[in-house]
């Protein structure tokens, strides 16, 4: 290990400490701000505790889970104990439950901070717009820093102890593969609660959303937590540590991990930078705020790289990688926004199609969500060729390099980006406990427009997701390629050997299944929780008129169940797909299977994401007063739109990201395994 | 050019003079039955003339698409004319002007009779239902026996007289180029008029389908010809001639083009004698007489191509490759026809699903969608992996020769499916002729039970289609590389090659832009429709009650110009956007690019295919008295979730298959450009 590796090693650590420390003091910051009433608390600890015991649940589980493969690993990889060196089946079966504690720690701590800060925001928002605003986005800086802290010191961690990328690769597999559990049932828990809610209390009763009476009320609120807060905070650690482990094995071959450590500790002090800088201006909008927040962390970003580079005499080349992964990213953001932007010519169509009723609704989103994939797949597939290029021109070995490095950009300010995203739920939440503890209107008001700014920012968030997900799997594929090689076997991924055309029809089917069988789980569901709320209008005395309370519990239970029941099997399928195909064909298989993977993984990713997000906010356009307004038929539609991406958006779509890095990161911890022993 | 080729390909040349025979023996046959009155006759001639009207506006367009493109051909294909031999240029134009013409007439002949056809069922189902089905069966063998004769024929004439496999290409090109555009405008036309019948007609007002005074009634029965028979014809003589192309240019390296000519002409053998075989008894189901007809087509098959083999000599492994295919196909089709059929658990459990609304219905069958795609990829996966390593084991360059002989296979008794599937829209009219001229309810009863035949046996027919074009779209990828090499270059389709990775990105996104835009047209079109119904109902005295006719020629005119200006735009940009890529990127970036296509052009195409059938029949299922029935609102859900499925299946679906058809053959056209001259 060379001195440089060592020192940016060590300032990766630093910088981490710094982030924990900037989480820490927001954490004590937003904790100080006052809570409007009693009802108010009430209706947070009944959302902090449906939360917390979920998680308990899930984490139970998932323990388990974790405690089977780590007998799985010590027993069989990287090679099987009897063969190869006991001590390395041990190190990475340590590293692995390292990954998925650190990645179950930033749900935990993402949760505790959202609930703290939802009924915070609603309670500021009776003094100003600014004051809530901040609550909302220091929430959410908490977990941007504390996410983002963890996964770069625990990579930097396990780097400098074992100096081994193979077992760096374990480390993520750790974070991805519960990053997969917990992106599934909290995307399962959380659009179960929604959308029996949606359905009962707007369409059939014609109550308003978040009104107490609904049964389905809190849990809903906790799904916004369990799913969009830790399941989020879950998967872009998981992103992040999939994108510098897939680095670090390409990097150690060309003597390049400090590089790697410069700019991803650059990126997370931009981040830091960025989080204190970002705030409502007495005049401004909260969404210019947050994308005025993301911009200058970018220029922040590109003027501390630089400086490194120079310092540290590393590749001016690779930089402008990094600087080419995050442009892409912003535009890749701003193609999606197009797409799902409320003020844009999509959301109008479809808006105005849903007066002729709901089959028209959902064709002409759909048809929006399958335009939305081609500019984010050629801006990917162009960062990719361009990125490579660069490296080329560097010298052998690199070219695999360039693409890393403009995965790990795209990533480098994800410290900002988490921030904005964890945001949308809290102001979500926060307009949903501003109802149920009756804090009027003008709360309300506030509490909406704030809400409207986190989706418009989570258009630009998920825009940076998909493509950093999809140069990480490119460069997971090129570690498995070195991993491969590494093991002794020379493979081409030639598309005319029929046994890599086999992987990637295979391969493509995966992320159709993952998805429906998501999907399927939410269906499920959601159909028993809406018995349930039929049931406690119908016997419980006085609910319809708002005298008595419904027992929120039962509702939060069968969110619970049904989402612990559901999140394994579709995580597992893929799994043992991978493991089923590798060891039948092969590297040559898994080669074409990560590539149809990849392929249809980013397309649904995209489709699913874009068509979820523009009928959610069509919905809302017609909401606003268009085209008849709350109430009409047109509003009926746009609802049976948005209920149908629901699950789009919130549940299978942004789980596809964690299944293909999954799928990736099993295929480089089998690669040796599947190079000795294969059927064909 | 060796003895067997000549030998088998005027053998080719005979079987599909018999065929043509066999066609008009049909056609008189048909053309005999006798009509019932004269208010079924002027309902027959008013869908005949119109279905005429529409196809000669069509052909007036593809007319003029094709004059360019032969200008363009004269002009750069293969070579610039200024480069290579002008006399090849010239020879390759007229032979793509052949290959439009034929598939053009392959269209007419199948608008002719089925035209006929409809209203001889609807009068021999005052008889008896055998009498019924013959007329729709042989109606439909005239269309099966006339496209599969004329694709062979033609292959065989073109190969005889120039000899040149890349300009049979040509040939094929010319064939699949007037199906992009005759599928895509016949779809649209078809649903456009469908999606506006239903939603006025059955929805709003209530009135059952094929009701006369439906202003779109008689636009509805034309799209069924234009869309359905037309579109289909045309569809099917692209896939069997493209097959034909991709293998001659793969065979021909290795003198196997008599092999070829064997299977394919020994196929069409077999279909004439299934056709024969296939009928009624007295006690039969119809549905069973169309499947068995299927499986009696392939045993013939089997005998008639092994007595071949072992008297031709051919090499017994490239038999077994065409056996697997046909096998394959059959597989495939009843694994859709679980996801599809009506007796089976998906129907039921989306018709289930209904009671919860019509978000609920869209989410399952989308989901069922979902799934559908595992099984067809895996069977495609492992028919082209088994059949390349079969022909490997003959010898050097038979690999790919046994993958495209495994599509020659499965395409083999494709006169039979054809049949089969174009017996489907002649019943499905004869049920609306039959309600519009007040045939009575017994007569309705069985075109109904005829109709839902077609449906069951589309299912398997589908299979075979989807199937086949996913084999013959990697044997094209194969001539494709073929051309590659013989002009000079030496490529590897490395999917490492940040070339072929990027033609991958953004080949995947071509059928999902290509299918909104045939989406989108559907969409604009029905509203235009819908609200030309409306203002008939509202300024047509005596229109409600039945004492007025309203203005049919109207809407059949709203659907013409609507499919005329929608269809050149979406086969326009799948061509365009081709060059862009092979220009840029060269011949790697379209290798990458055609395997994109590939994947997620089957995967959409399963997806929405199988969706839209599963919708349909969970319709049908609730109308069949379960869950409420017609009326309830399991049924209002059920119709939406059916509307959404009508462009899905009938418009985007199944023209995907032509598609990748097209960019797979404008790719081989190019290729030697594509090696001369490209950006990067």
């Amino acid at each position: 290990m060379g001195t440089p590796e060592i020192i940016w090693s060590c300032i990766a650590l630093v910088i981490s400490i710094a982030s924990f420390v900037v989480a820490a003091y927001f954490y004590k910051w937003v904790k100080q701000l006052p809570v409007a009433n009693a009802r108010l608390e009430e209706v947070g600890k009944l959302i902090r505790d449906g939360a917390f015991t979920f998680l308990k649940r899930e984490y139970r589980i998932l323990g388990l889970f974790a405690a089977v493969v780590m007998v799985l690993i010590i027993l069989f990889f990287p090679e099987p104990i009897w063969h190869g060196n006991p001590g390395k089946n041990i190190t990475m079966a340590i590293v692995y439950l390292f990954g998925t504690s650190l990645s179950a720690l930033a749900g935990y701590v993402g949760i505790s901070i959202a609930t703290l800060s939802n009924v915070r925001a609603a309670t500021a928002a009776q003094e100003s717009i600014q004051k809530s605003f901040m609550a909302g986005f220091r929430g959410g800086a908490v977990m941007g820093m504390a996410v983002v802290g963890t996964s770069l010191a625990g990579a930097a961690l396990v780097y400098l102890v074992t100096q081994d990328p193979e077992i760096v690769m374990a480390f993520s597999f750790g974070a991805s593969s519960l990053a997969l559990f917990a992106k599934a049932g909290g995307g399962i828990f959380t659009k179960t609660a929604d959308i029996a809610a949606d359905l009962t209390g707007k369409v059939e009763l014609g109550i308003p959303e978040d009104d107490p009476r609904n049964p389905a009320v809190i849990a809903d609120n906790v799904g916004d937590n369990v799913g969009d807060v830790a399941g989020m905070g879950a998967d872009l650690f998981d992103s992040n540590v999939a994108a510098m482990a897939a680095t670090i094995v390409i990097a150690a071959a060309i003597g390049q991990v400090a590089f790697m450590f410069a700019i991803t500790s650059m990126g997370l002090l931009a981040s830091i930078a960025g989080v204190f800088l970002s705030r409502l201006g007495p005049k401004g909008s909260p969404s210019r705020a947050l994308n005025g927040g993301t911009y200058i962390t970018c220029g922040i970003f590109a003027v501390l790289t630089l400086i490194a580079v120079l310092i540290s005499g590393f590749n001016i080349l690779l930089w402008v990688c990094a600087m080419l992964g995050m442009v892409a990213g912003v535009i890749i953001g701003i193609t999606s926004d197009f797409f799902t932007g409320d003020d844009k010519k999509p959301v109008a169509k479809v808006a105005e199609s849903c007066q002729n009723g709901p089959a028209f609704t959902i064709l002409n989103g759909f048809s929006y969500g399958l335009l939305s994939c081609l500019p984010a797949l050629i801006g990917i597939g162009l960062t990719a060729l361009i990125s490579y290029k660069l490296g080329e021109a560097i010298g052998p070995g690199y070219a695999m390099m360039g693409i890393s490095t403009a995965a790990i950009g795209m990533l480098s300010i994800i410290g900002m980006i988490i921030s904005n995203d964890a945001y949308g739920p809290i102001v979500d939440n926060a307009r949903g406990v501003a109802e149920m503890a009756g804090l009027g209107d003008e709360v309300l008001e506030i509490t909406d427009e704030l809400d409207a700014a986190g989706n418009t920012a989570k258009a630009i968030t998920k825009g940076f997701s998909i493509g950093a997900a999809g140069l990480t799997v490119i460069s997971l594929l090129g570690a498995f390629l070195e991993l491969v090689e590494g093991a002794g076997a020379t493979v081409v991924f030639d598309v005319m050997n029929p046994m890599v055309f086999f992987g990637i029809l295979v391969g493509a089917a995966i992320p159709a299944v993952f998805s429906a069988m998501l999907m399927n789980g939410v269906n499920r569901n959601s159909q028993v929780m809406v018995k349930e709320i039929h049931r406690q209008f119908n016997s419980i005395p006085g609910l319809r008129e708002g005298t008595s309370q419904p027992d929120y519990a039962k509702c939060i239970d069968i969110s619970t169940r049904g989402a612990i029941r559901e999140l394994i099997p579709a995580g597992l399928f893929t799994i043992l797909m991978t493991l089923v195909v590798g060891f039948i064909g092969g590297p040559e298989a898994i080669g074409g299977f990560l590539v149809g993977n990849i392929v249809t993984g980013l397309l649904l990713a995209l489709l699913m994401s874009n068509a979820g997000g523009l009928w959610d906010n069509a919905k809302k356009f017609v909401e606003s007063g268009n085209f008849g307004g709350k109430g009409s038929d047109a509003h009926k539609a746009a609802v049976i739109g948005d209920t149908v991406g629901d699950p789009f958006k919130d549940t299978a779509g942004p789980s596809i990201n964690t299944q293909i890095t999954v799928v990736s990161l099993v295929s480089s911890l089998a690669a040796t395994l599947f190079v000795r022993f294969h059927l064909f």
